[in-house]
């Protein structure tokens, strides 16, 4: 039995949507000795969520942010706006999307379909750091 | 290896959403044994929902409820409604929510960040008794 | 500890949203051995998704299908469309709903509520053959 955990900050970044792939995996060198297993991933915020769609194409992540806003404006009713425009619609997105991915680890890697990449959704306007715990359990 | 489960009937609630944090973690003392792990937290229901946002401020749940109401509106095409009203708009925030959490154990807690709770989303208007199994999967 | 996983094809389906069930437990008959654990079910595709809800009412999924398609139209600014008018709403349908389930173990079965049933979401208009990784963690 294997269980590794660490915790992670990503790259500070605004508004918009990121392929962090690559970013996840740098950090988890350790996944290639588990033959199979399960990763979570987990981000600790409220307005910014995980997700995964396609690896490709920039566009998809551009149409889905611009989607996003469309879906959950700044809604004249809201009662909690203490942090700007941009903050209820945050959390909102953030319940929407979800913040917390599991992935099947086979074989040594995350074992994700060939279009499939790991997106961070910022929702605020303003650049934040994020915290990720990533947990692998497996067997070797 | 630690594998603890338990199904536990949450207080009944009337249509809103509620931070139910503490009332999950009464329930899992066991917990503190666990130095890295997993758990994960799933309701048996179709109509109501669980999720991750903020603690703090009641302010968002409101608008949280009022948004998903407006978002999912009881349309006049729908076929299944022999519940009345709240019917099928109950089972579609269920689909879009989720019913199920994974959260990182560490170091005998929850590894929530600062600014989270557990949400239960309850989409029918009259009080339901909900039933959750929480899973916790770690090593000491 | 027992750690099983396999790699599944579901059967082909256009547009719609299917209870998938039975023809997951059919692929997974180890699982009567597990007492304590969970499943997590991973689809490896971005233009499907996976979700739980009513098991009885066909109506369900309809109603479900239709709602989709109304709250995530093909958007003229859409820039990603090179698939055709299903291309990107069914990549947000994705990210709305989620391709990924993690589902307590309990006694030998999936501990899933009474009316509780798994969906598969195809959001392509055409058919597709969808692959889905199931493992299974769990203790004797």
């Amino acid at each position: 039995m294997i269980f590794i955990q660490k915790e992670i900050t990503l790259k500070s970044r605004s508004k918009g949507i990121y392929l962090i792939t690559s970013e996840i995996i740098s950090e988890i060198p350790e996944i290639i000795n588990i033959r199979v297993g399960i990763a979570n991933i987990f981000l600790k915020h409220t307005s910014a969520s995980l997700s995964i769609n396609e690896n490709a194409s920039p566009e998809v992540r551009v149409d889905m942010d611009n989607f996003l806003d469309k879906l959950v404006p700044n809604e004249k009713y809201f009662l909690h706006n203490y942090e700007g425009e941009d903050d209820m619609p945050a959390h909102i997105k953030t319940s929407l999307i979800g913040n917390s991915l599991t992935i099947p680890i086979t074989d040594g890697r995350l074992n994700l379909g060939t279009w499939q990449g790991i997106y961070l959704c910022e929702h605020r306007i303003h650049s934040h750091r994020r915290k990720v715990v990533i947990t692998l359990i497996g067997t070797e």
